[in-house]
């Protein structure tokens, strides 16, 4: 059986509580970021915790921490964090410029 | 900052193919599986793929190919395939039983 995974190397983790009940937010923003970043990302890693986590790590790079920051990030900020983090040159079309999406 | 993150091994893989535009049952049945088994995932990683792939790994097993089956699992026999892997002792209800959840 011949297997055809693109090759690359950006690796995105969520970290979410699960006392919170956050998996079904968690889950949204995984598949906002895979589709966003269909190219870029080579996986995305959804991680059961507890005590109120929320974090999202790019390359290892903690880009949110909802302790630290005191809030979830809107989808658009997260979308920029990430790009920043693995995709700099990337546009984001009109999400960036401050419209809704 | 202080984090409790659950201490636990079992990891779970989904690779599917964005050319099919497959995310949205990969992170369906990831949302499944981190709700059957909270207590004893570590993680899911969701990973993008091309040529028509669907496959789930548990702890490096494989357990589902769509290319060798032919088809995708349904949830129930899914949980049942993690469930021999990662909690062999595990009773997943009612689903275990032939019955509709």
């Amino acid at each position: 059986m011949k297997q055809c995974i693109l090759e690359m190397t950006n690796r995105i983790s969520i970290t979410y509580c699960t006392q919170c009940r956050w998996l079904l937010r968690a889950a949204w923003m995984a598949q906002e970021l895979l589709t966003t970043f269909e190219q870029e990302l080579s996986e995305l890693t959804l991680i059961p915790g507890t005590g109120g986590i929320f974090e999202v790590h790019a390359n290892d790079a903690l880009i949110w921490s909802r302790k630290e920051q005191g809030r979830f990030p809107d989808i658009t900020e997260l979308k920029q964090l990430v790009r920043d983090q693995i995709a700099p040159e990337k546009d984001l079309g009109h999400s960036d410029r401050k419209k809704e999406s």
